[in-house]
Order: C-alpha cells, then structure tokens, then sequence
C-alpha cells in the first residue's frame, strides 16, 4: 500500500483529493493517512513515512493557501503533481436536526467564507475550526441538535451524519487545486507539462517585469502568479509562477537559466503532469 | 468626535491603528468604534455611522488578508490613508498563572500562526478565534489559569490580565499595514503619494508583463502586487498594484488611460500619502 498523507479528519476534501488522484494514475492500492496539520504532511514526506502527501495550494473563490506556499520552499520536498476537486459544501446536523433549528455552525474559516451568504440567511453563529470533517466529527460527538458543520457530503455518511442543505456556497462552481509533493527525487506522477518556480525579487516592479519578460518572451505561458512575504524582511516577497511546460522544454530551461545567470534566487518546485478532467480524456 | 471603526475588540491591534493614523493626522478628537467583522466595518462607512474605516491590508509575515481586498471592490468606499503597526505578540493569562500551567491558547489564527515555534515548544492546544483581543477577552472571562490568549500587551490592560511572556512572534520584525477607508469621494488623509489599483487580466502572463510594463516604462515603482481569483470564474485572477506616485501625477494618470483605452477593467481604489515612522519626520 502507498501511503499518502492529508491535513485533516476522514471525509475530508484532501481526502478525496489523495483518492482521485492516485485512483487516476498507476500507483497501485493507496491508503489515505489523515494527518493533524500541512507541517506534519510535509514532515512524513521528508522523514520516509509517507510515500507521498497531497496538500491544498489554492481555492477558486479563497484563494492561495498561504501556509502550503511557505512549507514548498523545503529543499527536500518537490511538487510532483497536482488534482483539482470541485468543493460542494453541505450543512450537517444530527439525524432528527431541522434547519430551522440550527444555532451554532463549525467549519475551516474558508469553507465558512465560502459559504457566507446561506450561513447569513441562516442566522447561525459560526464558530472557525481547524477543518471541516474535523467539524462534522464534533458535532456527531457533542450529540446537539442545534448544532451543524459545513463540511462534504461524504463527511455525514463518515460521521452518521444527516445532510440538511447541499450544494450551500455562494460561487456554485468552487474548485480547490491540490499538489501531491514526494521526497525529492522522487520521478513525477507522469510526463512534465507544468513547473511551479519561485523566485525572489528585490525591486518590485522593474524587477518583476523583467523576470516574467524572461517567460512571455520565449511564448511560455503562466497558468498563475502568487507573491509571498519574506517574512523575516518586512515588505520585501518572493513570487511563485507556474509555467505551462515541463524542465525538459528547452525553452524553460533556458529561461531559468537566464533568471540564474542575472543573480536572481530561483527554485524550481516541480514539474508534473497538468490535471485533466475525465470528460477531458475523451477528447 | 470623528467616528473610526475598526474590527475586533478594545485592545486589538486595529484599534492601535486607529489611534495612530488619526493620532498623527489633524482630524480632531477620533473615537475608535469596535465592529464585529470587516463587512461591518464596511457597511458602517458606505451607510455613513463611521466617518472612516481602518482595516488590515498585509502582514509582513503572514501576507495579504484576502477578504479586506475582495471588499475594497466595493464602488463606494475608497482608500484615503494607510498606517503601519509594529505587531509584538504576547502571551497573556489571569493574574497568578504561570507559563508552565498553560494547557489552552486561543488566539486569531494569523496571530497563532506568527507564534509557531513559541506555541510550539509551549506545546499546548492552540484554538482559533476571530480575533485577539476577543481571545484575551474570553480568557478573562473564562478565569481558568490553564487557558491564554496570543495579544497586544496593551489587551492586558484592558482585560485586567497577566503578561506571561512578550514579544513572542517568529519573526522579531513583525509589522501590519492597515488602510482607512472612507465614502466616496472624501479627501484623502493629506497629500496623494500612493495609489491603490486594481485591474483584471484575461490571460496571464502576456497580458500581465503588458500591464505592469505599463507602469515600468515610465518608471513608475511598485509597491506591491497581489492577485485574488474571480471567484466565479475558477482560475482567472484580479491584480491589486500599489504604485508610488499619486493620480495628479500626469505619468499615472497616462498609465491608468492607456490601460483603459486597451479595454481593460481597471479601477484606481484611491490615492493617499504614504505611511511615515514617526522617527522619518525627523529627516
């Protein structure tokens, strides 16, 4: 069995993340190992327990995960693909609960963020917790009927739960991006297509400009840019790019060469295959 | 008395903001309102019960906070100021609790999150809340010596708690920049010397190196860049620039136009002065 580990409780949407992903490649039998945090993700990763793990970068409405882009900067670990999962949140009480009579809501502050204007029409308190099966969990265990998460589908059949409102978040089509991260180095989940880079930059934007320049002119595409703090050197940041071609295109090659050669600080994350869809297979 | 809110409780860093922004300025005597959320804050300038709004834009550690920037696409309120809050963490407890008794932390999960490693080798369960100074406020309230609150020290004061320890953030250098937000179209807090813009790009990179070579090429300098997705569009991303130069400087004027007329949807957030450390007064 392959051990892959993800933040959170079973039913979480990492979960699901570790099973479509590795259910669509060729890895063989998969055991999904919940984990308490990304840290400790990223620690199983380096430390050997873990074959692989497989962590959220980004939400369609939320935006990045800050704390994933942050942990990426590990030399050990590299990106060695990525899976979208579409995120339908539900509203979870006991069995016998009713809407109605609802008064306090558990989940991830995202997924509460993402969920603010059914939770606002509800009248509820919401009340943040580190996940959302995590949240579904809880309220099976404290037994209260007035009481509910926002978490899966999935999560209420994992926790004897009862679905009370489905498909709840304001943006109907919500889609989170996952990378699945190895020891490095480890070879990819397939044929490169996408590398995820990070540099620094010291003067925004002359700097910047240049650096992506380096990309746009070699007709090398961008699927996303995100910047970062440094942290420890108050308004200076790091960027993050996703190129769409693998390190074997010269091209990109040649780009990170150049980037190099002008002194920049610049890491190549990963390249892996780009996510496909199943109905993308067909065509 | 000029009405200022602020999200959190008395004690919270963003009050301190407020405090120092029109401390600074000539505004007269302010009173800083505490507001449940940012939306209220929001709510209560475009409704005008608050003359200003002060809100967190980024930390140097933890980044940008997202949902203050989703708000500021609100067509009524604009940015007429920013200020800069050095962000010292302390470990607050009741009076007579000692750092070794501690078994709870409840803090804002940023705030937790820049106290990693103390939290870490203190080894208690931490819990997020919605923001700080409630943490210390429920601590108190709660009066259980076991339990602390990651806060200002000046929350201490307020809440009649203990310091346990100071200064406990990762990174000693930690700073949060806060913009004050009023109703359109009120006078900027002094004179333009940064503006806030915001445009939408239909395919990065190409259009993104155009736009800000826009900006490069007449040698206007970035601040900061920061991208947020649609939303509603899975994986198509706005940009927030913050450039140095006000809007009656003709060459930003001219960058704003031709952005413009290349049919781009480009809006300015507001134009303001810039944040100075009391000590840069000096010279």
């Amino acid at each position: 069995m392959t051990r892959v580990g993800y933040q959170g409780e079973p039913g979480a949407f990492s979960e699901e993340a570790v099973v479509t992903l590795f259910a669509a490649g060729d890895a063989g039998a998969v055991e999904p190992v919940p984990c308490r945090t990304f840290r400790d993700v990223f620690d199983g990763v380096e430390q050997g327990t873990l074959a692989f793990g497989v962590v959220p970068l980004e939400n369609s409405q939320g935006g990045s995960i800050a704390e994933t882009y942050d942990l990426l900067l590990r030399e050990s670990v590299s990106i060695v693909g990525e899976v979208v999962v579409r995120v339908d949140q539900a509203l979870l009480g006991l069995e016998g609960s009713t809407l109605d009579g609802i008064r306090r809501v558990w989940s991830h502050p995202q997924a509460l963020a993402q969920c603010e204007e059914f939770l606002a029409r509800l009248g509820a308190d919401v009340v943040p917790m580190y996940d959302t099966a995590g949240a579904a969990k809880r309220v099976a265990e404290e037994g209260r009927a007035d009481q509910a998460a926002v978490a899966a589908e999935r999560a209420a059949a994992v926790y004897g739960l009862q679905v009370l409102a489905s498909r709840i978040q304001t943006h109907g089509d919500n889609q989170t991006r996952f990378a699945a991260i190895a020891a490095t180095p480890t070879a990819p989940l397939g044929p490169p297509e996408k590398t995820s880079i990070v540099f620094g930059v010291r003067h925004v934007p002359g700097a910047l400009v240049r650096a992506l320049s380096t990309f746009a002119f070699r007709g090398l595409n961008l699927a996303k840019i995100e910047s970062r703090p440094l942290g420890d050197r108050p308004w200076e940041y790091r960027f993050y790019v996703d190129v769409e071609a693998g390190m074997d295109d010269p091209l990109l090659a040649d780009a990170v060469e150049e980037l190099e050669r002008e002194g920049r600080s610049i890491t190549v994350l990963g390249s892996y295959p780009r996510w496909r869809w199943a109905s993308e297979d067909a065509g």
